[in-house]
């Protein structure tokens, strides 16, 4: 099987309490597929320019990640984000976008792409969201991303995608602002009344919570040694998820898959940000992974209410 | 066995994005106390004014919780907070402050609550916490909870007082303020190397964490239907984290045990800030307790990776 992503593939300036870092590898499908290519094998789908060299291409295959789909414009150059984060790290202020290449995307997907059981669909322009979506009728799974911008400005069409697509993962301002409503279950069962089965709701260094027709799935965030960047958590925590339910199941809605899903996606989401842009996912080892995934199991251990313990006061 | 705690028996006027009250029975000591009730014995030590009648003892005496060091002096008035929440209700804006008889407030503890197993010290003046703390010299274990002002105010005592009691709870903001340090786990080591062996790390809707000599405990925040009033989820939280193990243990240090305390802690925050004030402490049954703990282990069970498991693509 292999888990298909559409989105940017762009280079970033970035600067945080830890320093600073210059047109260096970025973009939501890249942090996506590093993130996924530990599970499963990825196809990106996106457009860059004549500044995106071999180098980077090789950055991708040396993962396996099939890049058929991602386009090279000669004439423009890549998709430019430039921000910079406080000393909370929660929010980024943007301090410049240059959409270029990026400007006249039209996701073509190959047939390859088109016929992947697994399509997540990136932080994009929610029409084009959509049209994706369209072009790959036979996923069993899709999912998108989304961010304030859209939901300000292409409110209507992104209601009409969600109601397209299986998961949505938003941060718990983008949820709030979505729906109007300050109380997080009730704005969580909204967005699912419009449609998608399943809500991840990102709430950065705290973690996640996952809203299915079985409830609330908790995943809380682990305190980390190093937290240098917060660039690219989000896609990396959706790349884990979708990477982990492509290559363990073939009913990616049992609520069992779909927690696991949700702890390997905070535990990618965890190595991402502990260095600016990809490089901590470029670096990444399995066993790596492994051990984090047992930590997160000892931090969030314990010992059930037994149904015999007296278990308070008369 | 019994839990003795120390602190402020109050009347609060509360303005949230869902109502006003005015001049309700309030009072970090008092949260602890009904809190802890669900549980197990509870003496409260304070002091309160002529205006704190019958009615307001009753409320305690209703719960069993043993009000002989709560003083009452006579020609006086009773400590007075007023506040408001904004609409994420994270942080109060205090509007009025009357210390009335709190401002000479010297806790004199009986013999009966200076033989107590288990003692809190609720937010008050450090150099009185530490007084307390002198009185109780045989407790088995020992707590605290501060806040921004003394952090700011009264730093050198305040640290003299973390030296010796065995469990510190503060929020993420007063860890990062206390040490200066902006990651949570370098600042939450500097906490311990104090002298606690436990800090409980409040995070507000997002749960809480604890770190002990065995790494971090993460306990997600629940969503909730109702969140009215957020004053007293840390004293409750604290009141179930001691009245669990004033009940449970005769090793209060053992690390199920702790983690057991701060899920108890976490459900009865969550039911704190579901009415104003100590409302629905009030009115809450064990049954309603016992619930919400299997709700929250529904909300965070997962299936862990077993070790035969192929996790990881090659």
């Amino acid at each position: 099987m292999a888990v298909t992503v559409v989105g940017s593939v762009a280079f970033d300036s970035l600067e945080t309490p830890f320093g600073r870092r210059e047109r260096i590898l970025g973009g939501a499908a890249t942090h996506f597929s590093l993130s996924a290519s530990m599970f499963t094998d990825v196809r990106v789908v996106g457009v860059v320019g004549h500044d995106f060299g071999t180098d980077e291409f090789e950055r991708f295959h040396c993962k396996g990640i099939d890049t058929t789909d991602l386009e090279r414009v000669p004439g423009e150059r890549s998709f430019f984000w430039k921000g910079r984060y406080d000393t909370d790290m929660q929010v980024a202020e943007t301090l410049e976008t240059q959409l270029n290449v990026f400007a006249g995307f039209q996701p073509k997907l190959s047939e390859a792409a088109r016929s992947s059981a697994m399509v997540f669909l990136a932080n994009i322009q929610p029409d084009l969201q959509r049209g994706v979506r369209e072009q790959c009728s036979g996923a069993l799974i899709t999912g998108l991303d989304s961010m304030n911008y859209w939901i300000e400005s292409a409110r209507e069409s992104l209601l009409e995608t969600l109601a397209v697509v299986d998961v949505v993962m938003l941060n718990d301002a983008e949820v709030r602002m979505l729906t109007g409503e300050a109380n997080l279950k009730t704005a969580a069962a909204q967005v699912r009344a419009r449609g998608p089965r399943v809500l991840v709701i990102k709430q950065g260094s705290y973690g996640a919570c996952m809203s299915t027709d079985e409830g609330f799935f908790l995943v809380p965030g682990m305190p980390l040694d190093t937290v240098v960047d917060p660039t690219g958590a989000g896609d990396a925590f959706a790349g884990g998820f979708f990477g982990y339910l492509d290559s363990h199941t073939t009913d990616p809605f049992d609520e069992g898959c779909l927690r696991r899903a949700a702890v390997y996606g905070s535990v990618m989401a965890s190595f991402a940000i502990e260095d600016f842009g990809s490089e901590r996912l470029e670096r990444l080892t399995h066993a790596e992974v492994v051990d984090r995934c047992r930590e997160f199991q000892r931090m969030t251990a314990f010992d059930h209410l037994a149904a015999r313990e007296r278990v308070l006061a008369t």
